[in-house]
C-alpha cells in the first residue's frame, strides 16, 4: 500500500514499458485467457522441468501450430512462460503457474471476462452519467444488476456466483466471537439478504433473537431458509425499502449489524441509511462489517477491491463501491456515530469490523 | 529480451499480484482509458508539483465525484497516480505522464480499444478455427479486414490508420542508402500497396526503374499516386494475386523488394510466395524489410509486436503475424535462399533488412 502514497520510482524506460502494458492490456488479457482455456499452460505444466515445444503442444491439443505460437509469444512478453532456445521448449513462470492453479486468479479472470469485459467498454459513459451503462450487455430494462443475477446468460451467471462465493464465503468466526463477547440478546440484521448471516448468528447462540430487515424479495428467501433450518421462532422480519421507507421503531436491540451492505449504496444513500438507523434503533450499537481498500495488509487485496468497484460502476448500479476507510468514517461522523472499536483483517477476505455508538 | 529466455525471478507474492493484474486486466485498461479520455490525468498534470484533489477535479471537469474517485483509486492500484494524504491531492506517476503525453501509448490504446477490444473476446475461437473470428464486430461477410478498412465505423477507422501510420511511416533513408550502395538499375516491389515505397525509390535515384506487383485494387491506387508525382514512365505494373497466380517472368532485375509484406501471410503462404519469386526473378537478390520480435533491442518493441500479432489473429486474417527471425530464416532456407547480409534496427520501428540470394 505504501506505493499509493509516494511517487513510483521507475526509470523512463520502465514507465514507458508499463504504459504499453496498460495501453495494450486487452491483448495480454485475452491471450492469457486463451492460454488457460485452451489447456496450453496445463500441458506445459504436465511436463514439469522438461518443458514442451510448441509443436508438441499443437499436436497434443489438436490446435493449429500458428495459434499456439502466437499465444505463447504473447505469453513470453507477459512473463507467463519462458523459452529455452537450446531445447526449443517452453516452461511456466510462476505467474503462469498461478494463472492455472490459483482459485482467486481463476475466479477473477472469469468474472472479468464473462461478466464485465463487454460492458466495461462503456465505463466512461457509466462515470459521466452515473449509471451502470455496461449492464445493457445483459438487459436493456434494468438499472441495476441485482434483479437479473439469476437470469444472467451462461457463462456470466456461473462466473458471477463463483466470484461472489469466493469473496463472501469466508469464515466469520472471529466476528461472531467479538460480537458475542458483549452478550447481546437481540441483533438487528439490516440487509439480511438470504439470511446466511442470521443462520450463523442463531446457531452460534441458542438464546439470541434477531430482527431481519431487507426488501420483500430478500425477506421471502431469508424466511424460507430459516424455516428450513427450524429457526423461525427467534426471528422477526421487516420488509423495508431503505431508499424510500423508514425503519419501524425497534426497541431494546443490542446491535444493528450490516455486513457488506452499505457498499451497495452511494455515499449520500449511506448517510441517509445511517440516519434512519440512528432514529429507529435507540440504544443499539452499530456493528459494520466492510471491505476498505485502504485497510488492507496486502496490495493485491486493495487492487482487487478497486477493480471490483468498477464492476459496481459499469455493471451493477453505477453508484456504489468498496469505500476507503477514510471516506467511510467521515460518513459515520457526519451522521453522529463514533467508532468505539475497529478490528481490521477480522475475516480472510480482509474485512474490517467497526463497532460504533451514537455521539 | 533476456527475460524471455530464463525463468522469471519473482517471489510467490509478486507472482500472484502479477497474475491478478492479468486476470483483472480489463478493469485496469478501461479505467486508464477513462482517466485519459475524461481529461482527469491532464487536469492533474496541469497542476504540476501541487497536485489536485478529487473534489477539484470533479468540479473543474463537471464530473461526478464518485466517478472521479473510483477511477483514481484504480489509478493508484495501477501505479498511474499517487496520493498525498497530507494534502489529499493526487499526483501523476511517470506511467500516468506517458499515458497522456506519449504518442505511441496514445496510438496503442486507441487501436486496442476502438479496433480490437470487442473482437478480441473471440480470440480463442480465432485460434481454434484459424480465422479472424473477431472481425464479425465490423463485418459478417468478410474473411479479412483489408477490403473494409476504409469503411470501418469511427472511431475504429481513425484509430486503425493512426496505428498504421505511426508504425509504418518511418524514415527509411538507411534502407535506401543500403540498397543503392549496390547501384541497382531495376527493382521489383512485390506488395507495392499504395506505391509509397516506390515513390521514395524513384525519387532517390533518377535512373532506377521499377516493376510494381500487387492485387488489381492496389495497383490502381499506386498507378494514380505515381501519375500525380509524374513518375509513371520509369514504372511497369503487374496485377497479380500471389495466392492464386504466378508472377510473370521478370528479366534483369537487381532486387526483389518486399517491405512488411510477408507478415500478412501464413508460414505456408510465405513459402509459396518465396518459391514463386525464386522462379520468376532469375538473378535478382531478395531485399526483405520486416519486423522480427526476437531481433529487437528494447523489450517494449517485442511486446508491441507480439500484441499486434494477435490483431492479425483475431481481427485481420486469422493466420499472419510478426514472425520471429528464427522461424522466418527457416522459411527462407527451405525455399533455397541464403541470407547474405542482415541489418537489424535499420529503421526507427525496429525493422530488419535481409539481403538474400539463391543458394
Amino acid at each position: 500500500m505504501n506505493k499509493y502514497y509516494s511517487e513510483a520510482k521507475l526509470s523512463a524506460y520502465e514507465a514507458i514499458h508499463e504504459a504499453q502494458k496498460i495501453a495494450l492490456g486487452p491483448f495480454i488479457f485475452q491471450a492469457s485467457r486463451s492460454l488457460v482455456k485452451l489447456g496450453i499452460l496445463n500441458k506445459i505444466e504436465d511436463q514439469a522441468e522438461a518443458g514442451l515445444s510448441a509443436k508438441s503442444i499443437s499436436e497434443d491439443l489438436s490446435l493449429p501450430l500458428y495459434g499456439v505460437k502466437v499465444l505463447l509469444d504473447m505469453g513470453l512478453s507477459a512473463g507467463i512462460v519462458w523459452f529455452d532456445p537450446e531445447t526449443e521448449r517452453y516452461h511456466l513462470n510462476k505467474v503462469g503457474h498461478f494463472l492455472i492453479n490459483d482459485e482467486m486468479t481463476r475466479v477473477n479472470m472469469n468474472f472479468a471476462h464473462d461478466v464485465n469485459y463487454a460492458g466495461l467498454a462503456k465505463l466512461d459513459e457509466a462515470i459521466t452519467d452515473q449509471k451502470a451503462a455496461g449492464l445493457g450487455e445483459f438487459s436493456k430494462e434494468h438499472e441495476t444488476i441485482y434483479p437479473i443475477i439469476s437470469q444472467l446468460p451462461e457463462p456470466a451467471k456461473t462466473s458471477w456466483f463463483e466470484f461472489d462465493h469466493f469473496y463472501s464465503d469466508n469464515s466469520f468466526d472471529r466476528v461472531l466471537d467479538k460480537l458475542f463477547s458483549f452478550k447481546p440478546k437481540k441483533i438487528v440484521d439490516i440487509g439480511c439478504n438470504t439470511g446466511k448471516w442470521a443462520l450463523k448468528v442463531l446457531n452460534y447462540d441458542k438464546d439470541v433473537k434477531m430482527i431481519l430487515v431487507d426488501l420483500p424479495q430478500q425477506i421471502a428467501v431469508a424466511k424460507e431458509n430459516l424455516k428450513k433450518a427450524g429457526l423461525l421462532e427467534r426471528v422477526e422480519f421487516k420488509e423495508v425499502d431503505l431508499l424510500s421507507q423508514d425503519i419501524p421503531q425497534i426497541e431494546s436491540a443490542d446491535f444493528v449489524f450490516m455486513s457488506q451492505f452499505l457498499d451497495c449504496f452511494s455515499d449520500e444513500q449511506i448517510k441517509m441509511i445511517l440516519s434512519k438507523v440512528r432514529k429507529s434503533c435507540e440504544g443499539a450499537s452499530l456493528a459494520i462489517l466492510e471491505l476498505f481498500w485502504d485497510r488492507q495488509k496486502h496490495e493485491t487485496a486493495s487492487f482487487v477491491m478497486n477493480a471490483t468497484s468498477l464492476y459496481f460502476t459499469a455493471m451493477a448500479n453505477g453508484c456504489s463501491r468498496f469505500y476507503s476507510f477514510t471516506d467511510f468514517k467521515s460518513y459515520l461522523s457526519e451522521e453522529g456515530f463514533n467508532i468505539d472499536e475497529q478490528v481490521d483483517q477480522i475475516a480472510i477476505g480482509g474485512h474490517s469490523l467497526l463497532l460504533c455508538s451514537k455521539k
